[in-house]
């Protein structure tokens, strides 16, 4: 935890009490003593300094701070992702690096090849997903929490959804080992917002292809390697984030 | 497992019998039956199919093939890894991943801020981590396991070691907050191997930051964020690879 975050309504006169694992944290992991300064933020809002007030450094933990926020957060690179629902424990991972990295929407869509338990465990709801979207922010000193738009059918995402929020970007893109593009074809620097697609396990299926490229994306290709999804997630975050400048 | 691989000395006149995890997944995962062909690979050799001679599809599974070699493996980017030891559990993730991403070497060394416990786990003998580096080739279908050499002090790898590798590479490079060098001034396109650095979680100290400055590494930064060890070296990879084209 890089920074410690807060609700706005756990704001009240310019306090905050904590008692839970973030209490826990300033106790075990930062060893903070009333007066110490430590780095808060407002979740969706300004970061700044918390100023220890008291204390309890022992079970139950609890700690008071002083807070005074100064500055936005850095905004995050003009980057959403189009996610073929993963294997849960997949997921959480990929939420917390791709949020670390900085990204704006993640659209987590539904695909041939994506298995249907996954959609059961729970993990697409709000209070089983936001943890590791706090922990991307909290690695990445970030308070802004990406949107989460879930979609249990294709057709409809891609035949609909899509190309009603196609405008909003200047590159939409998907990774597809035959195409002839590379990255660096569909992307320019300092241009606008990009949409970036990322499969299921085993690949989006020819239909799947032909519908996005219908809907506008461009495929490209980063070489003949098969990455595992939450290898590919970041790996290419990184190449276009590279690339944005 | 997008390839089987197999020892050089598993291949006797042209076939292979496998009995262990590999036989299983052909069985139980690929459901091959005899005539069928599927992708093998010798480590670090040649790529080529394998036709299902006999198949014993119970417990315990047996499968034999005949083997045909054909094509060199795709080479690799000209990218190496110095890293400081990380966490097993993460250690384990990133040779995985970046072997599937392509990897010459990688370095493994001491920091200052690496707990010592890391050291004593056992993973840095070569039989407890070959296995993640498989999973990488077996992914990425790749057969040239990356070279994995230790180095338990930091003074030596750095004031003897790093001079003496120096000149294999066009670019050592180290990600640095504090740095006003982006990735590309340190990098350009089509030019030589890229050693990059990435640090224990909490960073390197400014004592190992001078002395990588000193054995002649760039600093660079990739803006504020602060990336766990995994997700940093993943995201710098593709970074790097974007750039070198």
């Amino acid at each position: 935890m890089n920074i410690i975050l807060f609700e706005k309504d756990e704001l009240k006169d310019s306090r905050v009490i904590l008692t839970d694992h973030r209490a826990k944290h300033i106790v075990k992991v930062l060893h903070s003593e009333p007066g110490d300064f430590i780095r808060v933020g407002e979740i969706n809002g300004e970061i700044g300094k918390g100023k220890v007030l008291a204390i309890q450094s022992k079970y139950p933990f609890l700690v008071e701070l002083s807070v005074s926020l100064s500055d936005k957060p850095v905004p995050p690179p003009p980057i959403d992702l189009l996610l073929a629902m993963p294997r849960p424990i997949m997921f959480k991972r990929i939420l917390s690096q791709v949020t670390a990295l900085g990204v704006g929407t993640i659209y987590l869509i539904n695909a041939n090849r994506v298995e249907k338990s996954f959609w059961d465990s729970g993990i697409i709801n709000e209070e089983e997903y936001r943890p590791h979207l706090m922990h991307g922010l909290e690695q990445a000193v970030d308070t802004r929490l990406p949107q989460i738009k879930v979609f249990r059918h294709f057709r409809p995402f891609v035949e609909e959804y899509l190309p009603d929020i196609n405008s909003q970007y200047s590159s939409l893109i998907i990774g597809h080992p035959d195409s002839a593009n590379t990255l660096s074809h569909c992307l320019s620097k300092n241009q606008g917002r990009v949409l970036y697609a990322v499969g299921p396990e085993g690949g989006w299926v020819d239909f799947e292809i032909e519908q996005f490229l219908a809907a506008g994306m461009r495929a490209f290709s980063i070489g003949p390697r098969i990455l595992k999804v939450d290898t590919a997630a970041v790996s290419i975050h990184g190449r276009i984030s590279q690339l944005l400048g």
